[in-house]
């Protein structure tokens, strides 16, 4: 019989790190990226697609799938691997960020939240309990802990909010049932310093096989998300991976790689491609641009992905200036490769030891650019 | 020094014919079905999606390219098959059937049509000569001939513009000065059978390279169209390809096949596909309906597109009630696959002088279904 979750550190710089995590789907190499397919898809692109670009974990979300087309009906179909045709890695969150960001009116007590569709108006609950039969019915590999997101200044709700997402934790550490699945615990406590070493040092005593840190890249600045993630690090054990959520952008990835962090996901990539934008490690391009309306160039010189192989500036433009769907595939495969791709290169890096010049190299660049070149910041 | 187009004529059943057509960008084996590609974009697939369900041929709009981005431009960008990244053969139109039934206003007299743009109103002018000059600047394989579309069963109306499509047909053929594009005349002449036979001796005593036959499945009858297509086949040289414009349903693909019709294109299996329908050889599925929602079968049983290879009916589905881009690439895959793989099978029968039994079983399995399975139809 073997272990269907385990994680190898194999190398670390100073506190970056390299591992595997190994699953029943497959190995998640890290430092990695997960592109998220919300709705049991990565908005616009084939699974061909984010298999050829480089995938190996995708995110799905639980509220979502939850509603529609219903967690019973996808367990009904095999499971979410099945149902969407991904045959690596799945993680799905727990629902509580959606809860209790998304919906139009919740209600909250100790055993957990009431709250509305926004799809139909009808009324849901989701406990603990509630939320790990859910996640057991789409059947992700990595699952995730119920938690309570709470605003990340406000002391007096973080105290309150830490305690229930510290009890919603061990219940859901005790409901879990199936073996081919992983727990995550998720570290909370907002810019508290204190509140984030009380929860993770919790967390990491219930004997999760990994941890995620939530409540981050909320609102806070970039300091208070740095120093919040300082004391987690120090606190987290190492030989389980860490899996900061709703991160981010290339320098955020890199700071928190710097930080240990081992895993991301983000809507960012799909997200602007939705709104024309290509992501590059040195900035950003708006394609709507009418300085791109003859640029034959590809969104990034240097890219491998197979927009920039085969396709011009001025034809991504033409496509949105259109309005044909196809901009939003192209884009969103640029740019789901670029964040891909960098936490390869980080990976690579950190296994040669060469991560310091990487990242000065990386600023420098960014720094260079932003200062010649203002057409490629929107 | 090769000559870069000619039509080999391989086998013929009855009037039914297989062939191979020779471009510069590679062969065309025929009868073929075209996908459309109206804004330089098949939409809602990459080329290389459109390359796997098996295209040889791909139809560009001149019309909506003029306008947007330009043919200049195009031009500049060294021609559409580098600007949309499409290695095989393409055809555009004239843009004279998009001038008469989509334009505004539009002013036509015997030099040429005057026309406001859809998208900003602005005025614009096309003559035979400017329709091959834009036709040129955008590179496709095989251009067409200006022609003048008239509704079908309008006499006066049909003699006054054939007259001008005649007209029209030899100073596009006179001022053509690219070698490598093959310039294709028209038939016109509605449901006037003498008017179809006039036309047809008319356009192939100017010596084109093909044909097209244009002005019909625009409202007349299966039996009109039918009809026309007779004489037409009759009184059309043997050793040119035969393209039926805007054609169609795989029961009409076969029936013109049987006429000797070798070329076809059609919005029809992209355009269902954004509307939630599936093509299949025995009738249409509209995948939005609720009888689909617990349905893990493929679209197609017996179907090999990437589509029905890894996705539910009930994926397709949650998909479209989800509103995710995916469902329409989704359906167009299969639906360009079907009519693509239609004619492929279509061309081997004829190979294989195994036609007539071909057609009976497709239309007896296509009455057995419609009698059997009502949802089959929308």
């Amino acid at each position: 019989m073997t272990i269907p979750f385990s994680f190898e550190l194999q190398a670390c710089q100073d506190r970056a790190r390299a591992g595997v995590f190994h699953t029943p789907h497959g190995d998640v190499l890290t430092p990695v990226f997960a592109p998220v397919g919300t709705q049991a898809t990565v908005k616009a692109v084939t699974p061909t697609q984010l298999q050829e670009l480089g995938a190996s974990l995708i995110l799905s979300n639980t509220y979502h799938l939850y509603l529609r087309p219903g967690d019973e009906l996808v367990s009904d179909m095999g499971g979410l691997h099945l149902f969407m045709n991904w045959t690596g890695p799945i993680l799905t969150d727990s629902g509580g960020f959606q809860v209790f960001s998304l919906a139009d009116t919740r209600t909250i007590d100790d055993d957990g939240v009431t709250f509305k569709s926004h799809i139909d108006g009808s009324m849901h609950r989701f406990t603990p309990e509630k939320s790990i039969a859910v996640q057991e019915n789409l059947g992700a590999d990595i699952i995730m802990a119920f938690d309570e997101c709470a605003p990340p200044t406000d002391r007096a709700y973080n105290e309150r909010a830490l305690a229930r997402t510290h009890a919603w934790a061990e219940r859901c550490f005790r409901v879990k049932a199936r073996t081919d699945q992983a727990l995550f615990g998720i570290v909370q406590g907002g810019i508290f310093l204190d509140l984030r070493k009380n929860s993770a040092e919790y967390i990491a005593s219930l004997g999760f096989p990994g941890h995620a840190i939530g409540g981050l890249s909320v609102g806070e600045t970039k300091a208070e998300m740095h120093a919040a993630l300082d004391i987690v690090d120090l606190t987290l054990p190492n030989d389980k991976p860490r899996y900061l959520m709703g991160v981010g952008t290339p320098e955020d990835i890199i700071n928190c790689v710097l930080r240990g962090v081992d895993m991301f996901d983000c809507v960012l990539p799909t997200r602007l491609a939705r709104h024309h934008a290509a992501l590059t490690r040195t900035g950003r391009l708006n394609l709507i641009n009418a300085t791109y309306t003859h640029d034959i160039h590809p969104i990034d010189e240097g890219c491998f992905c197979y927009t920039c192989q085969h396709f011009s500036r001025a034809y991504i433009r033409h496509l949105i200036m259109a309005k044909e769907m196809l901009s939003a595939t192209l884009l969103s495969i640029h740019n789901i490769y670029t964040l891909i791709h960098l936490t390869d290169d980080l990976r690579q890096v950190i296994l040669d030891n060469k991560l310091d010049g990487f990242v000065s190299n990386f600023f420098e660049e960014k720094a260079r650019v932003a200062n010649t070149d203002q057409s490629k910041t929107i």
